[in-house]
């Protein structure tokens, strides 16, 4: 995969202290799937009683784990179960040798930890159309299962890493009816896209105590506005996937808490916020607020036409507000849009209203706010109610560095 | 706009020999609209009895011009027409005023060549967002009236260029139940978008006798496969223009004849990839080549998902064989795709096929085939009939240089 890159300019300080999640071990070791001298798989085990969802890449050639993780995720059952993710080989584009590599992974780790193979769920990220050298990992199952034990959050993190230039973590504490809940959670991806297509992975784990089909809907409808609301060059990979875990440990039950749901959204759009930020070659973390569209939807689609736009993407890394870009994108997102109807703003700087250039608009203050580390673009479409949020990077020589590089 | 950027290493050695067509004249000048020391205002006049037809971009923002062209290009006249085009300027999101700039320069054009307005037709490429300074223009149309002649082809292309590192031009001569029938093209842009949202404009001219419908029809059909086939980064402009003009000067009525289609469409294909071959930091010509689609919708979806790809764009610029990503790019398109049943070649080369890499595949193959400045890949869905090709160029460091630069 080359040289390390350098830790992104926009990551945070430091990794985030996360709570034991009563119900949750976890455990990494150096396997040699690719890379070597590091921590390349990550194992988690979950109590009996606990709760599994899963939100998974629609991508047409998603991986072998991808699709054995779908056909089990929606099975109820009381025998616990554990997470295997392994990075630098993505398990994917392998023909059947995928399916049998994801079945001798699943068959032995329930062997280790006495849970049905049907209980084992796997996630695959690195180079893709390889064939996964799963003997490598069974051969550490005895060191993982020997090993699990709840703190391993950093560790566990660096493992699933790819061009990931630092390990992703957040976590929260809820009080409910004067009871503690734990919430935390570990992410990788370098965007939605990486070299070699590495991807995004997400496992969070609670001792909330959630049912099957409470805790898929609340996961899907917060993916809904936290992972699927961020982009770095849309581009969507074949492995995106989601698991998250209610050990219940805890004994409370949080099915219809607005504190439970509002705590686990912040967790999700701190980790989504932090794939943003290591972004292949990102310099900017952006937020596209869209207002006053038709409808969500279309504000939306007009969100992501901006955040995609390698125009508008440009124009960040290069410090300039190009307003004129923001226009073009919405004129091209096929939504629906009225010209002279539209307000534009960065940061809190009125830039265009009403189909033209704002009367007293001065192009340093647009300028000023451009210079941030942080900068916010909001489009009103001037029409009705639709908003939308979405999050992105700015396009860099950085992107085009460690992509344009030759596979080695 | 910056210094100028080296000629394109994919341009051709230099423009070419147009006919002259009858019935067509042109001139070009230097109105100091945005340039110094160019020419940035081209003129064509056609003469009474020739029929038009256009296309135009379908953005929700587009500009006045187009907006002025939209509303005029469905009327029959005989009064002759005249396309009046400047560089520099887009009139673009200029609210009222850019209407009354079209009205204007319409007016006055009209009057110097003895047209009603509602025959003139005029475009504008630059920058967006600023006032067109169109007495700049006027004041010039006693000069460009006066220096019509029917050979100034490569002049006129000249002066419609922006960030264009070459002339674009291209035509035919068509041999039709014994007489001569003649087509000339020129276009600018960059790929479909450009700094400041520059853009691409077409003029086409040809002596054959077409009505305005079968012109009309015939122009949108040809369109569809060839500049609606081309990408530079998927990025729309506002003001995408293509005007035909068909004098009828050669007294050969053409409707119907496939040799004036193929010749037209030969012509249209022709400027359609000098296009990507000007586009920005372009260093690879690539024809993405889909068959075996369900439908030729889903065939052109995939095929754009390839070309638009950022991934796949920065592998063929680092000469990488990454033939994952084209699975990557398959799968995210959103049309009917089995992962089983792919098949991709990167030119001649057989890389994947039946979910895999194919048996006997050598990755040096695959990457000599990068290696040239025409690169080829081929993917075949083995789902049914539906097929589409496509054009683009590669994604490099010069596309970041031209777009992140700070406008001045």
């Amino acid at each position: 995969m080359g040289a390390t890159p350098p830790r992104s300019p926009l990551a945070p300080a430091r990794f985030p202290d996360l709570p034991a999640i009563g119900g949750v071990t976890l455990a990494a070791a150096a396997a040699g799937v690719r890379y070597a001298g590091r921590d390349d798989v990550m194992l988690a085990r979950l109590d009996s009683g606990s709760t599994l969802a899963g939100v998974f890449t629609r991508s047409a050639t998603r991986a072998a784990p991808v699709l054995d993780c779908e056909a089990k995720i929606g099975a109820e059952s009381d025998a616990g179960a554990a997470i295997l993710v392994n990075s630098g080989n993505a398990n994917a584009f392998t023909g059947r040798n995928g399916a049998d590599a994801v079945a001798a992974l699943c068959e032995t780790t329930g062997h280790a930890l006495g849970l049905p193979p049907g209980r084992v769920f796997t996630s695959s990220t690195g180079v893709i159309g390889e064939l996964l050298p799963y003997d490598r990992i069974t051969a550490k199952l005895g060191e993982l299962s020997g090993a699990l034990g709840p703190g391993n959050w950093e560790r566990a993190a660096r493992a699933i890493m790819t061009t990931d230039t630092f390990p992703k973590g957040a976590g929260a504490v809820v009080d409910i009816g004067g009871r503690r809940i734990g919430i935390a959670g570990i992410a990788k991806g370098s965007g939605m896209i990486a070299p070699d297509m590495a991807t995004m992975l997400v496992y969070i784990f609670t001792d909330a105590k959630l049912s099957r089909p409470a805790l898929q809907t609340l996961v899907a409808e917060l993916s809904d506005c936290t992972f699927n609301c961020i982009t770095v060059d849309g581009d969507t990979s074949t492995s995106d996937t989601l698991l998250m875990g209610a050990t219940g440990a805890s004994g409370v039950d949080v099915e219809g808490s607005e504190a439970f749901r509002e705590a686990l959204h912040g967790v999700m759009l701190d980790l989504a916020h932090q794939v943003v930020r290591d972004g292949e070659g990102a310099t900017k973390f952006v937020e596209v607020a869209v207002t006053g569209a038709a409808s969500d939807a279309d504000a939306r689609t007009h969100a992501m036409a901006i955040a995609n736009s390698p125009l508008v993407k440009t124009a960040i890394a290069g410090e300039d507000p190009n307003w004129g870009r923001v226009v073009m994108a919405v004129g091209k997102s096929g939504a629906a849009a009225d010209r002279d109807r539209l307000t534009i703003r960065f940061g809190e700087v009125l830039v265009a209203e009403n189909g033209w250039v704002a009367p007293g608009y001065r192009e340093e203050d647009a300028a000023a706010h451009m210079k941030r580390q942080e900068v916010r673009i909001g489009v009103d479409l001037g029409l009705g109610e639709g908003a939308a949020t979405v999050w992105t990077c700015d396009l860099t020589h950085g992107y085009i560095d460690i992509n344009a590089d030759y596979r080695s």
